[in-house]
């Protein structure tokens, strides 16, 4: 079972870092434990791969695309009939997961471009690997494009993305944070990418997130959300409220700056109802928040639901 | 005329600076200026006193503080009879206009401080000193109040306000600004300053208070707007747009820290409509900004409105 | 001196009581005074009447009618040059009070039942005579209307209303307060009553009224209130909180109905925000809640102001 | 009274027409009437004017700017202590009245113009000349803007408009009236006219005009209307409804084009709540719709209110 | 086939009720109908048990659950090739209804309880078993809460809930209908049950819902409906109304407490729009109003489409 | 091929033309085709089952329906063992989607027609035949409603929808497109049709239908969409906009009627977001706007997705 642990491990110390490369670890882990099974047993086989299935998934607990992709590959083996049967269903359910996963950026890209008209100004926020994939491929198809892309206080990952965007060429303009409403008469999309979506629709991203969308809402703005399926969470279908991550004063203000009774709320993300959510822009298509259930539950396979 | 020319130079090198303090400059040059006339025709005094207000606005001409100060030192003095009169008129003008205007902030405190229960959450925004002012008048009778405040990017103000009130014993936390939405649902109620009212009742203030009045708004946050009325723009009446300086991109960026080709976009003030705003706390009273064309009018002498 | 203590102890004991009886008391007493006034000089006679104005408002401090009763009487009397003038000045005041407040109700009555045209479907609140008059007033004058009207838990008091509506031969259906929403698609107009008014422009009046409104704003239902000017809190322009009073436990459940442990939340009044109200319907005429502080700062005398 | 009697003919017979010519019609024959009155006693006289006022207010009584001019040109006549007073009263009230009134829709255009920025992109309805003067007098000054115009179905107006403006030299764009939605996006801000201003804030203006506020309410798009003081409808404040005339079906439909039992809906004007209304343009100013009460006593004298 | 006899007349005469109990009874029934045939042909099975079903769904025609709970338990039937594969269908089928409706509201109680933070103060109406049961876990969890009860006139369930919470030690106040909007700023989540959840994803429940619906989005306080799935109408996939039952006056008036002319208007249901509710919890999972479709279209078999 | 090669050739030159029959011809064709087809292996049949699609397809790329109704008819094939299976899979299918789409509109008047109560008032939009089989559905079961019908400027659709509901015996009025919101007060329940709807709910349909589902929104009356499942785009799903044609200023203006220099913007459709549609009434239901993503997933078979 060493291919698993060695995985778990360089999930834990970050060696294996951001959303869709620890999924695709933690999936890949699973096929090559199958493939590679001494047992002989498929009662053996299934309490063995539950093992593996824990010490994965227990690498990074909070992890929504981690226990999407290691269950993905798990999904529909307790129908096998046979360790063989067995074997090749998880080690295809693998393969199929990290294929599909290598390409779902490269497919929202496609998709999301198709959004946009040229002419059109867009807005950003933070550094989103998808949303700028929908830009850059608008842009390369030759659609004459503007950006706005907002600063994204205290980690300024505006500053990465406003790079990015003009290294492609693209005409792009930074604005603070506390600007987006006022900016918000210029811009015709928006497009933004997600660290989790609920299974009611929700969707939680960088602090930011909601404020830009109720001022989009205020002026009827599409807000777009770039999001690999595999970063819908199905422990929201079971209640678990997504746990906002509070980081330390130091990110915010230097040493001394402010008396010592200062305090600083400094919360990572935030979370953005449906109901300010045009769609969501997914490599299975571009679909309403509303059917994120759906999704969901046609991706899960009774393993899943019936650990619970 | 010295005393006019002096005060006008000292506003344009900005040896007095700050919305009050030249209002007051204003009035009171008015007011010496009537003082020691020497001519002897009421007519001549129209004239060279019609100069001296125009001298004096000239000196900054966008600050609807001075204008106001020094049209309310010449209200009325063309219905006067003869010069004696015209003298006395102007002077107890602007007598009255400096003394009320330095108890304005005071007075401010004194009613929104009413406004705070014990127990209160505040939210403030950038660092005016009559919303602090109403926070610290609250506290100081003792009442058991929390406070957030934005960083208010790029000058980062809110760090002056931070220390300001963690100095006077307030239990205070800063935030981001893109983190206003997510602090709002422990908000109740919020202060900010003005740096303009407009005649139809739209607030200009800060950049980011547009977009805090929002997310108030979309939770009955009660937003006060803390404003001495020589804020209130009788330009606006007739019809002028109050221009939005924008800055440069060196207060955001530093050098070199993002390709040459990015642009910025740096104003210096957003505008709040009258619909977000629950009540202007004025040195007059706590009133809508339905009712800010009465106010203004009522001050306005037939002078300023003939002069249009 | 005894016209007025009198009249502040029936105030204090209840003997006189109702919005509108004890303005017209109060303001009665002050022109009574005023006349009867045996001192010699002006100056005794200002000094002499702040006690009395202070003796009746001390009499119930919560009341609005009253302080503006009152005030209405002395309104003006700091400018007048002599004694007698004075004296004529409070006497006037005082009587132009009475007369107009107590005719307040029925201008009301006729203003607001122009609103209503034949067939409307009308809905109110409680049990408010200003209101009451407007819908009997239409019925009056052969316009086919339909009431409905809140039981208004937990006095009921839209037991009263329905008595009084069906005596006059009125259609009247009475609904539970939670029905509210549910009736709103059937009702044409709302009118109800006031307690208070503040200079922002809230309506202060029956637990439930905001409740109403917002239910007739989510569909567009004109929103009336009737209140006579005189409801229209000075206090309020100079930052005070309209408190609102929470009653008994007995009031809404028998004793031993529920365990011990159990509170129960019975405030008596609670705030509507002025943008849920389409008009207010005054004696002088039918205006908006952004108007209110105008009409405040028409009606209160320089006194009212310089007292602060 | 020959003047008075020839006049409101002329006004009854459409002789006379449009709402500031009738306005300064009626105000011309009451200045008319006092300078040539023969009779001796002021009673006298002010019985007279009250027949004048009677005749030529009745002689189109829906127009709110009929009685707004007549009854300006009796403003304060009876507070004065001769004939000879009253009749110089009038006289020049009836003077100012028509000078101001002539001026208006000229400084509404100015007033109006400073809202347009270059490259401003305008909506209009119908054909208003305030909202038209506004729109060329900011091309004549060189601003760079574009014009989108409804077609106003039944009478399609917009073809005047349309028409005009190009003849101006103006960019502008015809639209169908059910088009206004689609088009908002592409509208910086908008501009009509009114035929009615209410006590409280709401706009009576064409058909097609409240549709029109809503989209862009929805988008937060500035909309301003263009109206002459004398609009705002004193009858409103006593709760006067305004009627909404419904006209013929011919309009809409040719003979036999439908069949017989098919109704038509014809009205010609709808109804704007102020919450909808970002400013009024007048010639006094921009002020807000909770503003107009306001404006409305301050223009009124006893008289109008006393007749009530 | 006496017991779908037995049960149908139990189930009529309400000796069976309860949403979940005449559910569970009519799958029973059918499974043992199943369990007990004792003909030999499938297609005369097929004959007998769609009399079964009709005389099941006849006992209570309006009730949700129940046709819900006897359609679960023929779903798939037509597709069996043998009388004995049908047999055996059935039975599983009825046995898998009944213990999943068992664990529902249990489960619904640990999914929602999650959403429930230590500190939160809930709001909950009328005496919902399923809303009930997640404030309980959530207690029993050792959360700190506060409750908010309303009475739920006329029939005052809210005295049911606040003994049954304060028996089980919760903090619990009782407010009465009229002061939701009052209490609505203390509030952190609102957790309600449902009597009827439609195709379109609007939820039908006891009287004054709708309305705790509006002032709960409108301070985007969360809205929780807690509902097993067959309370999902299938019926309404079919363009049904759900009739709301008007009950008598006499459970709000006493004899002789009104006039006779007065009429009650006593719905004992509201309905509440999907787009003011952020999720439904259910024994499935936490999803959104848009995805009731879904939920209803895998649990309804072919037999349910190709009757209608 | 040449039935295929026949229909494509009267699809493109319009013998065929309306919705539901080019899809129905379409699906048929590819039916006529398998049934006819006389190779011999299935790999062949496959290559030029899908040179057929691609005709059809070809011949109105922009149908919605048709892409449909042919991908219905090849759904699941390419899962076939065997070139017979394969053929009778295709023909079923198409036999399949012919019957069902001639039934929808039928099933749509059935369902829609339930939703309308006794003494409804409706409003309809330009001249779809499964809102107008609703509305006379409804009149058939003897209900008693009134209709209003909008003009739809500029083919003034309208006048066809009069003549046919005043044909079949039902009250109808005509009302110009300007006066949707004025009537809205009026109106109970909304029936529009569709043109296509996107895999997030958004529909596309005849210009205004939009600006009257916004004024619908406003007062929440209840905007139902009638379509059937074949307008459902699946190319929205991978991201294509929908194309709104621009028609000619002919339509709008006659030849000289304006300056040659003006414009006039002449969209076909418009887009409605679903957060202002209540339901979608279609052939397999009512359905609310975030299901629709799940139905289209369900319609479609592998081969639509694959070939992407």
């Amino acid at each position: 079972m060493s291919v698993v642990d060695d995985t778990a491990r360089k999930i834990t110390d970050m060696s294996i870092r951001g959303a869709g490369r620890i999924a695709r670890a933690g999936a890949s882990a699973i096929g090559d434990f199958a493939r590679t099974y001494e047992g002989k047993s498929l009662e053996g086989f299934l309490v063995d791969l539950d093992m593996a299935v824990d010490t994965l998934v227990a690498s990074r607990p909070t992890a929504v695309s981690l226990w999407n992709g290691v269950h993905a590959a798990v999904k529909g083996v307790s129908d096998c009939g046979s360790l063989e049967e067995a074997i090749e269903k998880v080690s295809e359910n693998a393969d199929r997961f990290v294929e599909a996963s290598s390409k779902a950026v490269e497919t929202i890209a496609k998709i999301g471009a198709k959004r946009i008209k040229d002419g059109d100004t867009i807005l950003t926020h933070c550094n989103s690997s998808a949303a700028l994939g929908v830009i850059k491929e608008a842009h390369r198809q030759g659609k004459d494009i503007k950006v706005y892309a907002t600063e994204s206080r205290p980690w300024r990952q505006g500053i990465l993305t406003v790079t990015d965007l003009a290294n492609n060429g693209i005409d792009v303009t930074l604005v603070i944070d506390s600007a987006v409403r006022s900016v918000m008469k210029r811009i015709d999309k928006i497009f933004v990418g997600a660290d989790t979506i609920t299974s009611d629709g929700v969707l939680i991203n960088k602090i930011g997130t909601s404020q830009l969308a109720l001022a989009a809402h205020e002026r009827r703005v599409p807000f777009y959300v770039c999001t690999e399926t595999y970063k819908f969470s199905p422990m929201t279908l079971f209640g678990d409220m997504v746990v906002i991550e509070e980081r330390d004063i130091s990110e915010v203000v230097k040493p001394g700056e402010v008396p010592d009774s200062v305090k600083v709320f400094n919360p990572v993300f935030d979370s953005t109802p449906g109901r300010y959510i045009d769609a969501l822009i997914t490599e299975i298509g571009m679909i309403s928040p509303g059917s994120v259930y759906g999704v969901m539950a046609g991706q899960l396979g009774e393993t899943a639901f019936s650990k619970e």
